[in-house]
């Protein structure tokens, strides 16, 4: 008997799933998981980000969805591929409203992981290629509009005399990302931006900032970065590409806008919002609203007794922008992750005496490390490969949530190996190292807390040389006049005192503008729900409340680095498109439990 | 015996012909060249934009410069193809300083055509890919200088305490590209614009104007335009893209700066550069100066006796910007090429009485017939066939000049034939119509002369059905106080009057700013030598003057429509920055003749 290639066996299954799906017949689509499998899917049968845990949980969603969804035409695309014990696939298919693109593994025959996302709409698809506009019509008109006139028409008309669709507050990269993908699938929308001009938020912070991931990953949509463009972007070079960006892009991008308040008015189902814009105060009466107001929210600052006694300066990370002022002076920097790092190397390079109060271990990998083995699929050699960066997102959004730590654990274990010194190094100059409560390492820090990790960059070496002193394993007691007092009663001299302790919840900005109740109802932003101190239960599967929606009808949250703002933005505004075309979007919810896969920890305490 | 493929054949070509240039063998390598055949060089043998046309200005141009180059490597690169008659290779090779490309094309087994174009400079290859900068030092460093700080240094020495290698006198499309190019390649360069915003020269243009050439023609280089671009730009929304670009690519722009005088110094070897920036007069030593002013010179009016009795607005299409205000008036527009066309248009359709007065007849295609017939390799299909527009520039510039005639003709007869009922119609309102002296059509009339034609958007309809009234034929005797009158006696009256005249050429500027005995020296820019009225002899082979050293040192010209703005500047960028590092760029000048194989007519009138 010919043995059958990967493609033939991915096909056959498809084939299996397909006519089973077509029949309603869920049983025999069961048969068609193993019992250990995930479904991750992007709007396509849930019109939600989820991802069914179980075989059960497939078959509880197929039973509430499979009806209303109507799938068909599944096609292997390209070639299947084989490690020998699972088979990948990737597919197209089709539901009543949509055409979508996936990626399966099948383990034994039978579908290990399996994940759906939406391409686009049917009969709403973005004009692009061969169906871009014309730009012209070929032919005399009396009064006819340029584009010019046209462009600005529509600006003075946008939010005046006529409202747009979703108004999106805040304009980062998470902001102009989906302003772009609203324009391009045409949802009328406005872009509020607080800072003066577009690029500001990056512009803004601290003079040596560089982007830590490489230029591969950090595309954004239907612009990519030049190919001789840095793979570590500079932090004003970012804010002037993002300028340029939501210019050549026509956004309605309102600028010196801050966002004041917002209610919704349940029974016109539209927002009332109000808007300051260079001191005029407008409203606006958006049917949807998006806080894409950063990665995070407002910022955090620890409580330390005694400030008013300090005779030195007191600054959060988001208001240091230049070292140079604290030459020859002491400085204490609290907090020991990506901002801490960044701002006690500024110190030091600026000439400043620096010392690092470490308050918790902190997750830290060379750069050059990080790059070689964390981002083999956005890389030049990937490109090389084919691997383009949509490619490499589709790749990785294929790998469902819950087993993204065992894969990580595996990685970790490679890079302790690989810099064994490094980290023998730095462990012995008293910074205090760790790879996450499961040894998972940074990335899953980040979709679990946001924070407590460091892609080093340099300061390590400063660390390792005594050139940035650490303080590690304190807490602070109180300011003196002088500085710092420790708990131990030990003192820290200090001219200024700089608290890199990052930021609060996006959805503490949802209580500032909308109300606390709302706030509270929706609940933190980011976190997986992993039972890590700072992620509690119950396991979500998924991060919470980002580009989906939230327990408040038309309000959604969208941000994130640049990569995740360039993939999720796409799914935000097709989830957007959807509602404003009236098509129904019936939102599917798998039920949580505090048990789920990618449960790790002790820490079950409810989110503060 | 088994046929060879096409693939085999290029292949045993190339060895033969590589095998006799290692040998300086050069009868050897003549006996490989078809008597009729050609070879176009951009600076790979000749340091020159060059064709050797027929087997003995091969010889000897190989005899002048085949030491010096010591070629080598030459390879078929993919498959080569074949038609039965000829068959097509695309090949790589290196010389002494340089890797080169090119397209071949052998007819039974000899060299009909050639075509051999630089690459790069061997130790100055453009960081782009792999070799992209990596934008940031991974080690903490003292007083560590940042992108923005970098930036804004260089901005504040350059041109004042640090001189440009090269000035370019011009910001539109063509300064901008090779300021690009420059900047990628590593040639300190200033571009001075005298318009206050680059993009500007796009902008001020007559409201209504969009580009006539698609956008897969139009493509700026390093950054594409996206694929939702509409597929003919409107004037200000190109504009836009050229400052954004600017801005990206980080030139050093001077906006609102003109370019006063310029003096070459021969024993320095340097330009002294009067230029005036925002009202600051500064004086620039560049090493290399190069005129992108536009692709064409100072405006071309034609005399009118009587214009002060003119009781109307007299002005040139470039002053000519809304026809708004001529609602209800009488316009007269001189000139039925492009710019008479599409002011005539505007003109209507802003409700004025327009009569379009036509000198001489004009070639008109319709932009539909030309997109689908003549820009097929420049497409969203060709595109999806793999020919990106850097390949398809590589074709296009593959065949030599006297070549063209041919397949224009060819074309010609079959869009004559396609849109026969069209022209009878235009023909029917009076209109005159023209293909050029050797019916070779609009391509050829844009390389002779540049001027002549049009591409139908719209005011062909206008014409045919007397809503665009037309003065055929007709010569202008003078302005009467209420219009013109004729030679043949008859009246216009008109309320104004819009010189479509067209502009002088390049090189007038250069009488401009540096000297008449330089411009002199020098010539006229463009035309082929073809013996077209407005185009004599003798044969040149290639435009004249454009992209390549001309008869003063260290001057240059650079410019055309976005297409060649965008494949020539990488050639002008090689071959300054080749002399900025000293490298021995001897040129080649092949002998030209009067009866060229590419010349047509009996004007053989000197070029005024």
């Amino acid at each position: 008997m010919l043995e059958k290639t990967p493609t033939a066996v991915a096909a056959r299954w498809l084939e299996s799933f397909s006519a089973a799906l077509a029949l309603g017949d869920i049983s025999a689509d069961a048969e068609l998981f193993l019992e250990e499998s995930y479904w991750r899917d992007l709007l396509t049968f849930t019109w939600n980000i989820e991802t069914m845990e179980g075989r059960n949980a497939i078959v509880a969603m197929l039973e509430a969805m499979l009806a209303g969804t109507r799938p068909r035409d599944w096609r292997v695309k390209g070639e299947a591929e084989s490690d020998g014990a699972v088979i990948e696939a990737w597919f197209t298919f089709e539901t009543e409203v949509a055409r979508g693109e996936g990626i399966l593994r099948l383990r034994e025959g039978r579908c290990w992981t399996i994940f759906t996302a939406m391409t686009e709409l049917k009969g709403f698809e973005e004009k692009t290629g061969p169906t871009r506009p014309l730009g012209l019509k070929h032919k005399a008109e009396r009064n006819r509009e340029t584009w010019l006139e046209a462009r600005r028409r529509e600006k003075k008309e946008m939010g005046h005399t006529r409202q747009p669709y979703c108004l999106v507050i805040g304009g980062g990269q998470g902001g102009i990302a989906l302003g772009a993908r609203l324009k391009q699938i045409g949802v009328p929308a406005i872009v509020v931006e607080k800072n003066a001009r577009a690029g500001d938020s990056w512009r803004n912070r601290y003079r040596s900032l560089v982007l830590h991931d490489p230029v591969w990953y950090d595309h954004m949509p239907y612009v990519p970065f030049p190919d001789h463009w840095p793979v570590f972007t500079p932090k004003d070079k970012m804010g002037d590409w993002l300028e340029m960006y939501a210019k050549v892009m026509e956004l309605d991008y309102w600028t010196s806008t801050a966002c004041i308040a917002a209610s919704w008015e349940d029974e016109e189902k539209v927002w009332t919002v109000e808007v300051e814009r260079e001191g005029e105060r407008i409203t606006l009466k958006p049917k949807a609203l998006v806080f894409a107001t950063g990665a995070y929210g407002p910022l955090r600052r620890i409580e330390v007794p005694g400030a008013a006694d300090f005779r030195g300066e007191i600054l959060h990370s988001s208001d240091y922008s230049d070292g140079r002022k604290y030459a020859g002076k002491r400085v204490a920097v609290i907090g020991s992750a990506s901002s801490g790092h960044d701002v006690s190397v500024d110190l030091w390079e600026a000439g400043a005496d620096v010392t690092m109060v470490q308050r918790s271990p902190t997750t830290v990998v060379r750069s050059d490390t990080l790059i070689e083995l964390a981002f083999d699929i956005y890389s030049e050699a990937a490109v090389k490969r084919g691997i383009t960066t949509d490619i490499a997102d589709m790749i990785v959004a294929s790998t469902p949530f819950a087993l993204l730590p065992e894969g990580q654990r595996e990685l970790y274990g490679t890079i302790r190996t690989r810099d064994a010194d490094f980290y023998e190094r730095l462990g012995a100059s008293g910074f205090a190292l760790d790879f996450g409560d499961d040894e998972t390492g940074l990335m899953m820090k980040a979709y679990r807390t946001g924070s407590g990790y460091y892609i080093d960059v340099g300061a390590c070496e400063l660390i390792m040389n005594g050139d940035i002193k650490v303080k590690s394993g304190v807490e602070i007691a109180s300011f003196t006049p002088a500085g710092l007092r420790f708990e131990e009663g030990e003192e820290l001299a200090a001219d200024a005192v700089v608290f890199c302790t990052g930021y609060h919840s996006m959805h503490e900005v949802v209580a500032q503008i909308v109300s606390r109740e709302v706030a509270d109802r929706i609940g933190p932003c980011w976190g997986l729900g992993s039972g890590v101190r700072g992620d509690p239960g119950p396991w979500q599967g998924e991060p919470r409340n980002m580009w989906k929606p939230t327990a408040q009808e038309a309000l959604w949250f969208h941000g994130g680095n640049l990569a995740l703002s360039r993939f999720y933005s796409k799914y935000v505004a097709l989830q957007l498109k959807a509602r404003m075309e009236g098509l129904a979007t019936p939102v599917y919810r798998s039920p949580k439990r505090n048990d789920g896969p990618g449960t790790v920890g002790p820490h079950q305490e409810e989110r503060a």
